[in-house]
């Protein structure tokens, strides 16, 4: 009897480019928006908005037509199974999230969704059955943009955050996860908590410049780097802007710049190697009068590392120099701590097979760590998970309507995917 | 025939300080809101919302009750008339405005409109006829807090800025001066163009700590220092926070932070004098997410001197900084200059009538350059123009709802504005 990778070799399928480019650029019309500064075409699907259930019900569309049983879960996670030979093993599940960020572009967690659908329909025309069932999934408000908790859908599913502090989470303008889930119509009735599936494979963007920069067709990655979220409110006091003197101000705006100063100083120290990303994503003054000291500040930080000991480290320096700011400007310092996730490590299996199916394709390969949350990081908690990374154009740039990978590089992506999910597909047991 | 001095000293009036205060006490409490943090009691009484619209009734009803001939003009500003011996001759306008900011106390403006109106109050109650006629004004948004351009009322009463351009400068909701004026009632048909009065006296709130400092009853007003607003977009690039490198990054987060501590760094430095003020009042980051470079900043530059070359001198460092910023952070920094006004001096005639009345009274007194915008600085364009300064307690604070001025300390103010109007009221000529 051929060894099974034989047997693969001799029947490799490959996706249609075209066909999964198309398909990119047909959701990517689905609250597009032209961006006023660049003049480019952006998208912007924030999660539960009628953007995304529009997006939703397209991709939901695309599903049926496949003839794929649909799920929806009381999170809104979607799940569309095609059946396997032997119903009663465990599903290989591929998946990713369609919300975006407000200033995206088409690629970011699309292409792994649309790229499950592309593996399904790709195995259809061959008429190629597996033994495992397989399962394409989306997964609700990967991108924490609204409702200020990222990968919220795929945490649920995998029972690190309990569903009804998830549905009671609220946007900017009060309205609940909930709420919002059943105005759009994907407030399912399926339970939340995953059954472990065999195993779990995502192809996404890099979001980053590393790949592109090395030349490579694809990156394996190894795992994601650990991510903290603070929001900050920092108070000081109001007062005249044209008579009160610099010695009796208490300005929450100097603390806010000097954190936003002090964080890029820190990445540019190198004392927490050079793998330190932290980010001020959010500031905004209160009242807001060019003519009023602010009283208060809302400000975020967004701090990541590779290794949770060294962030831990760089969390530990920043949070004395909260305290040292409050001091230094007489204001009061309030931080939350909004998302806090330590490094994961992808399973080994999975990274050794999209390693073994890209060297097969002739494709050039890099192991790399997620600079990014993904929902493969949620999976990881249930099942051996693993992620194919594909270059981005212009220095990687994501959640940008910049963002760009070429139709290859989709192609690559999408097509080792196929491979690793077909053989994870044909494994035995349960 | 007696000099007019020794007339005046045998009847010198006094205002009822409980009065003045309990009207103060009263126009307060329209637009009152609890201030979150402090638990304080403040004011909201933006231009032209509904709340300044309740506060315009309030004060219009008390000028009607004492009698006055009430005209409202073009752009809102309130006129009220008590007519003099002499109709024929100019009269003496006090006034000041009702408008507040977001987070303001009951103090800022409400002294002299109602200081005004005590004032005629206390010339009625002791039958006392003026051979002028004697006007109390407010002026609409003197504040610039809702359509950005401070002074508005009294800016187009001294035709500075054109009837048109004011009607149709919008709030951030997109709403004109024009149709808020409408909404209101406050529309009136009276032209803008003020006749000139003989003279014009303001008195106001320090809003700042040098007179509650130097321990002295009042000041003596010498003039308003030079004022500029800048309104900045920076505009960069949006990234992913969590894998974009530093040295990729065009924050234009980092370029507003940098400004902001350039500006401090500026007025501490003492090279233009230790006078320069400098205040950043808005900064908002878009699109203000988390996990998202921001791409664009809005935020403004409000920047201040006693002599007018001084703050060119400083304007000129700015704008360099901005295009060095620019630069060095890869980012555009747009500026648009919102408001410039020079240095205004008050006429030395009204100046001196203060400095006389309060020795007269036996205040203590000290000549002082304000740090605000006032109304006398748009009137000072038209006729002999002054103010007297209350002292705040609290080093001064102001624009906060803090903000706060003995009954004694108001009551010697308006008292002192009662004994300079009398003596203008009697003056010679048309």
């Amino acid at each position: 009897m051929k060894r099974y990778d034989e047997r693969m070799t001799a029947t490799r399928l490959s996706i249609d480019a075209d066909r999964l480019y198309a398909s990119l650029d047909a959701l990517g019309r689905i609250g597009a928006y032209q961006d006023e500064h660049s003049g480019l075409v952006g998208v912007r699907r924030l999660a539960l908005t009628a953007e995304d259930g529009a997006g939703r019900r397209h991709v939901v569309e695309q599903m049926r037509a496949l003839g794929l049983s649909v799920t929806i879960d009381r999170i809104g996670n979607v799940y569309a199974r095609r059946e396997g030979r032997d119903p009663r093993a465990k599903p290989v599940l591929m998946g990713s999230h369609i919300d975006s960020v407000a200033t995206a572009g088409r690629f970011d967690g699309c292409l792994g969704v649309l790229g499950g659908l592309e593996v399904v329909r790709t195995l259809d025309e061959a008429k190629r059955a597996t033994r495992r069932p397989i399962v394409v999934a989306f997964f609700t408000e990967e991108e924490g943009a609204r409702f200020s908790t990222d990968m919220l859908g795929s945490a649920v599913a995998a029972r690190r955050i309990a569903l009804d502090k998830a549905w009671a989470l609220t946007d900017r303008a009060g309205k609940t996860v909930k709420g919002e889930l059943e105005a759009i119509g994907f407030l399912g009735d399926a339970p939340v908590e995953l059954d472990p599936p065999h195993a779990y494979v995502e192809c996404h963007i890099e979001q980053g410049p590393m790949l592109r920069a090395a030349n490579v067709d694809l990156g394996v990655v190894t795992g994601v780097q650990a991510i903290a979220w603070h929001e900050l409110v920092i108070t000081g006091r109001s007062a005249h802007a044209g008579t009160t003197p610099m010695e009796l101000r208490r300005d929450p705006g100097v603390a806010a710049a000097r954190i936003q100063l002090y964080l890029r100083a820190m990445v540019l120290s190198k004392r927490y190697t050079k793998q330190l990303r932290a980010t001020v994503g959010v500031t905004q003054y209160l009242p807001g009068l060019v003519n009023v000291v602010p009283n208060r500040v809302h400000t975020t930080v967004n701090i990541r590392h590779p290794d949770d000991a060294v962030l831990k480290r760089a969390l530990d320096e920043l949070v004395a120099f909260y305290a040292t700011i409050a001091k230094e400007e007489r204001v009061e310092v309030q931080h939350k701590v909004t998302a806090r996730t330590p490094n994961i490590a992808f399973a080994p299996r999975v990274q050794e097979l999209v390693a073994k199916h890209a060297t097969a394709r002739g494709l050039s390969q890099q192991r790399i760590v997620s600079g990014a949350g993904h929902d493969a990081q949620e999976m990881a908690a249930v099942c051996p998970a693993g992620m194919v990374f594909v270059p981005g154009e212009y220095e990687g740039i994501s959640h940008n309507p910049r963002e760009f990978s070429t139709k290859e590089q989709c192609a690559n992506g999408v097509n080792v995917m196929l491979d690793v999910v077909v053989e994870l597909a044909e494994e035995e047991g349960v």
